[in-house]
């Protein structure tokens, strides 16, 4: 195997590739990452059983070259010097060589590294999905959905299932639901396809879309999405994103959702979410970061944190409404803060149903996102 | 107590002071800091015995009002919370007042939070530094000596002294010194007084000289400097940075250094600097991370870097000249960037004089920065 590359181009594809590859991986070879020569480029594969990713670097695309002099070839360097050795080489191109040792020569200007490879045969398969269950989404998009509800998932394995996000289908709608059983995200898409899509609701590692997030970037690019029973497919032009699904029954969210309000709030997004981390402050010897909530007369609501030990601290922030009964109830400062990021809008809508019940925050004419908290029992 | 002023000048002022605060200090009050109001100004202490800081704000300077409404007295508030506090506070402006029961209300915008303080009475006295021997320096010349030498101090507490730098004074020519036995970086200035000044020679913790660079600005504003004999204080326009001083005998460093050359290599550094990076990322697995350096004709330097296990790197690097015996040492790739980046010229010459006996860098034409490297045996 040989080629000339474009070093940036290189350390892009290296950077992607490297978010499956973990120095814990069971398999040993799952250390090291794949590197493929064929007259159409380079391919580089990295995995850690859950995920994996491929990353292709065509040889010529748009009528620039990124690839030259390539012999085709293929072997496994340790992922562990790889990406620096790219990052730090002194020119714009670097040359990569194994001979029939599976010794790797790179050169670039006048260093020459020379790192010990292995065999690209003994590197596991990836699994070929074949299946009609595919849909296109554009890239921004996919983005959002992850943003707006990764963050809820669990992070305890006491309930594995909780560890990923729910995405399922009915009818034209697509909507992603995480939930750790203190709080929920959900969001919802209309698809705009001809055919209906008849996608199996599956269960994705919060991690595995974490990632995913990362590597992708924000454009308006398609990405497909095909899904198995047990993995699923993300895939743009030049990238192949894997990951296995998580098997068991998802609980059924639905019905944690309130339907009626007897508290309703308009608020100022902003506004809250500062106020709510300025209480955090003094809340934060409470195990679980926890701030009070009272609405007033004249459109107040109180936010309020205290630590016996070093203090409290009390602010009003001006509602643009309050209906309804009055109310007094404590959460989580942190989850009320993730909530608000993950909307992200100027003013949201907050509906509670008593101190003890779970409270739904969207935005004010929009039902397609919506956040759910449980209240904390203060009194 | 109570004032109003404005957040970004407080926010400045506790972040310096903050530096030598520890949350673990041996006596409990020195966890907090102290706020001291008169009709001058707010002064800020923090203290971790080992390092003091005053920051001084003006209730008004050059025409502009810093804090008004002042009622003088003085409190001390635990420092997990304020600095958090006071980044966060809703408004530009800060109201701080406390009452005779030590409590303390923190008001901005609607937002207002009380904090137990604790009687000022009970904060250590700062001691008061009364000497002649005093001088000034430009204060982005101090952080250049601080940064030329300070990274070499031994972070090791085997010779606490080596912990420290060696500061001292002959003539008119100003010394900072510091070693960890495997290398050793020195500094000296012409100072531009017109009395001579007969300074203590004085070790002063790395530590605080590292803390004093991270709070002064790169200014020409003078710094005085006053010394003691176990107290040295750093004193700006608004900042009183004082560090006690370690014990004990520094060792005589001068002897260390070699007068005499066989090999001596011209080169470019910042080609050198790259070229040993890139051997120490195969370099990694050896303990010290020890790359071979060797001469050849043709004025070329052979960097190498070599871990069986992994693989090795070598590059050549063409000085602008190489005169005397040829040459093949080994030494750590880290000494060697740290000595270089600390150097900071175009060229560098590297004076050796044999493959077992310490190494010389100086810029070429300046012999007031000096780096000596002890090599490694490999053979």
């Amino acid at each position: 195997m040989k080629f000339t590359i474009q070093r940036d181009q290189l350390m892009e594809s290296v950077q992607n590739v490297m978010k499956a590859i973990s120095s814990r991986a069971a398999i040993p070879i799952l250390t090291g990452m794949k590197l493929e020569a064929t007259e159409e480029g380079v391919k580089l594969t990295g995995s850690d059983s859950d995920i994996s990713i491929e990353s292709f670097i065509p040889a010529e695309e748009d009528g620039i070259v990124y690839i030259e002099n390539i012999e085709p070839g293929s072997i496994v360097l340790q992922a562990k010097y790889f990406p620096d050795i790219v990052r730090k080489v002194p020119q714009k191109t670097v040359e990569i060589e194994s001979d029939h040792t599976k010794n790797v020569t790179i050169r670039s200007g006048s260093a020459e590294f020379h790192l010990n490879g292995q065999d690209a045969e003994e590197y596991p398969e990836l699994p070929q999905l074949r299946t009609e269950n595919s849909f296109d989404l554009p890239t921004d998009l996919l983005k959002r959905l992850i943003k707006q509800t990764g963050f809820a998932v669990s992070t305890s394995e006491t309930r594995p299932i909780l560890t990923g996000v729910h995405v399922s289908t009915e009818e034209e709608t697509l909507q992603f639901v995480a939930t750790d059983s203190h709080r929920l995200a959900s969001r919802k898409i209309k698809l705009e396809t001809e055919e209906s899509i008849a996608l199996p609701s599956v269960v994705i590692p919060g991690k595995s879309l974490s990632e995913l997030n990362k590597i992708l970037d924000d454009t308006e690019d398609p990405v497909q999405i095909s899904v198995t029973d047990n993995q699923i497919l993300f895939r743009t032009k030049h990238l192949y994103f894997l990951s296995r699904l998580l098997d068991g029954n998802y609980p059924e969210t639905s019905r944690l959702i309130p339907n009626e309000s007897k508290t309703t709030v308009l608020i100022d997004s902003r506004e809250l979410l500062q106020s709510v981390d300025r209480a955090s402050l003094l809340a934060k010897e409470n195990r679980n970061n926890v701030v009070r909530l009272l609405t007033k007369g004249n459109n107040q609501i109180e936010i309020h944190g205290n630590s016996p030990e070093v203090g409290n601290v009390t602010e009003e922030v001006t509602a643009e409404s309050i209906e309804g009964e009055e109310l007094k109830i404590s959460f989580s400062a942190k989850y009320m803060m993730d909530a608000l990021r993950a909307i992200d809008e100027t003013q949201v809508k907050i509906e509670f149903t008593g101190a003890m019940r779970p409270f739904l925050i969207t935005p004010v004419e929009d039902d397609s996102i919506l956040q759910l908290i449980l209240p904390v029992r203060t009194y």
